[in-house]
């Protein structure tokens, strides 16, 4: 077996075995195969594709590559969730809890944040004291005794993937459905969950810009896991606007403990509702979607994710005094606002912009090692939809930098568009796979 | 502008622009531009395919990397040949001395054998003391005087044509219309000729395996031509056997001695004397084919050719006992005969399997530095066509080494098919575009 020659079998579109799979990816990952040859044979695939065995094949051959978490010693269904990223996305720190307090065990490893995405780990440090570094002792005894564990990736995990996809980044090979699918899915079966639920997102801040295209990714992703053995759904959920009103780190911990308080944004929950119904079928909490949706909304109602949530972050020594007065995370010194210049209705909100808009302030990364700002962010005040009269609030921006805010302003600005027309509702939930 | 948006375009199968191919190739010549980018870019390229204005503008581009030779010292029209690549094949150095010897002035600069394929200048250096390495005003010297000179590449030329093809070569990119026809093209515009005469070989022996692939070929490279203001044709060849009767470097030079004494092969002559009508019309030596045809035989049968090569080797030091004795250069220490194992015609010759067992037996390089055996290689006994009884000789071996013999032996015996009928008789001149 040799590399020209599997290149060259992709080149004129003929599937790869998996034999062929393992040697490209253990030879790439060993230093054996070239950046050079592996990059020819990635734009092959972005350009001919592979089909769903192939798909499996890499994702396995990936998962393979490094550590494999054993989740044993954690009673119960393991029940993962990932998101593809979106602007404004905190479900996870909204959900983990509720489910935490509906008994399903929540053990997730999280990333950070990179683009105009942001993280769940980058979050949780704007609590004082928050730590996401966790030994394996640690985060096991956690998620048994509390029920939930947020930590960063610290094993080893599909290190394959890592550096793949380090190298689709300069490439041009990063668009690609069935290597993103597994890209994701190598990592997520790396984690040892028994069953996963995806929150692929679409639209202009999502990774996928159409339905269409969200559809064709959360397919071959789901296609893997069941693969692969597992429980797994995805959830095709709505990114044409931010999820919720607050973006920035700290910001979007005071959204959650509103939310968790009972004050949440309809946006959140329905996505959360839609995430969490899945997880606790899956977990065998719940027999259908009403049922599951109830038991959530109850853990809202009776205090007792609000109440997890802090058990949760008293567990990850954060300092508990931001969530009891969560005006803690919101110390920017520079506030201002965007004020509307004529009257109608929000048809239209750049998600993607707005994102980049926070990432100026300094509350996202442009390079993995950029150092983030927690106390950095924004308020949407008016939501896709909503009727703006001339000198209304659109956006608060919390900065702590004259010059940065001016130029979030200046994105901002060309991010709203404002129509006499009422837009048409359109539903956060696109489709369940 | 920056590569990743440019390798994007491609991908899309979007045309370049000639600023995006300039800041490519400039980039990638100098360093800029990474390996694992160039060859994801070149694979695009490889199926999305160039149109005809993106491959002009890669060849100049390329040509624009390097020295372009100025041949202005040279009176009268300059005319180049290049053959994209054969078994047995030594044209250029029976129609040179041919074209010299009418007074059409040959400035050409050669390439050495890769792979089953031979070389012009290692062919010359299987004559004694033979160089072909001149200085610039040894070699402008010669051909003023003589009338022909041929020399290695000693310029920069296409420095840019050279690291791609490198890259090409171990990433699967080599076999791409456009990327061949600019690399070919890159070099002879370079090389300064006032027109181009193109051997573009198909069948089993060339790299064009079909002729409408070898006419694909031709068409760009004419086109190219055409666009850069040079006179151009192609002639399309027949490689389904290899040229006459001998292969290898001395066996080579020696059939060409025999051939300007007026011994040669049929198909040697067919292939001499379409390359050389274009050559001579192009020169304005000659108004028709017909005219050309006969001036080319003429050079033969009045000797004419033969003299100017003798002074063409004496010219460039060659020891010329080697060509009124043409069995120096054939002085092998282990000569064997491979005979029919059953009688009828010979039907096909795997031809670029005859070219690998030359290499075999020394005669060629599979790395660029391997060093080259002169006085080994074949004489083929029975072309195709030709009728064979048991016991018949179809190749006589040269070789110095009994091993390789063996091996050389073996893979010749795959490459001869013997049928009861008669084959069909093929044109070897498909078409002149």
């Amino acid at each position: 077996m040799n590399l020209y020659d599997i290149i060259t079998k992709k080149k004129r579109s003929e599937a790869l075995t998996k034999e062929e799979i393992d040697f490209v990816v253990s030879g790439y990952t060993n230093g054996e195969v070239a950046d050079y040859q592996m990059s020819a044979l990635l734009m092959a695939i972005c350009i001919n594709g592979m089909n769903e065995e192939e798909t499996f094949n890499l994702t396995i051959s990936m998962r393979d590559s490094g550590d494999i978490l054993d989740l044993s010693e954690i009673d119960g269904i393991k029940v993962d969730k990932h998101s593809t990223g979106g602007v404004g996305d905190k479900i996870s720190l909204i959900l983990s809890p509720m489910l935490a307090a509906l008994g399903v065990k929540v053990a997730k490893m999280s990333g950070r944040g990179l683009g105009h995405t942001g993280g769940t780990i980058d979050k949780l440090e704007s609590i004082k004291g928050f730590t996401t570094t966790l030994s394996r002792d640690e985060f096991l005894y956690n998620v048994n005794n509390i029920g939930m564990a947020i930590a960063g990736q610290s094993a080893n995990l599909a290190p394959a993937d890592k550096k793949i996809y380090a190298l689709r980044d300069v490439t041009a090979t990063v668009d690609c459905i069935p290597l993103i699918a597994s890209s994701i899915m190598s990592k997520k079966l790396a984690s040892g969950a028994d069953a996963i639920v995806l929150d692929v997102k679409c639209g202009n801040g999502a990774f996928m810009k159409t339905e269409e295209e969200a559809k064709r990714l959360a397919q071959a992703m789901v296609s893997i896991g069941r693969m692969a053995g597992k429980k797994i759904s995805a959830v095709i959920t709505d990114m044409n606007e931010p999820l919720g009103s607050h973006i920035g780190n700290g910001l979007e911990v005071a959204e959650v403990i509103e939310t968790l308080k009972g004050n949440g944004n309809r946006d959140i929950l329905e996505v959360t509702y839609a995430l969490g119904s899945e997880m606790l079928i899956f977990a065998k909490k719940a027999n259908t979607k009403e049922e599951a949706r109830n038991m959530l909304e109850n853990t809202i109602a009776d205090g007792s994710a609000y109440e997890k949530f802090t058990e949760f972050v008293k567990a990850q020594k954060g300092d508990i005094s931001y969530i009891t007065s969560p005006e803690k995370l919101v110390n920017a010194s520079v506030i201002k606002e965007l004020k509307a210049k004529a009257c109608g209705y929000i048809s239209e909100l750049d998600t993607e912009n707005i994102g980049r808009a926070v990432q100026i302030l300094g509350g996202g990364r442009s390079k993995k090692d950029d150092i983030i700002d927690m106390s950095v962010g924004l308020i949407i005040n008016k939501k896709t939809g909503s009727y703006v009269k001339s000198e209304d609030t659109i956006f608060t921006l919390y900065g702590n930098d004259k010059i940065k805010v001016a130029e979030a302003i200046k994105k901002l600005e060309k991010s709203v568009k404002i129509t006499a027309q009422k837009p048409c509702e359109t539903s956060l939930i696109k489709e369940v796979i």
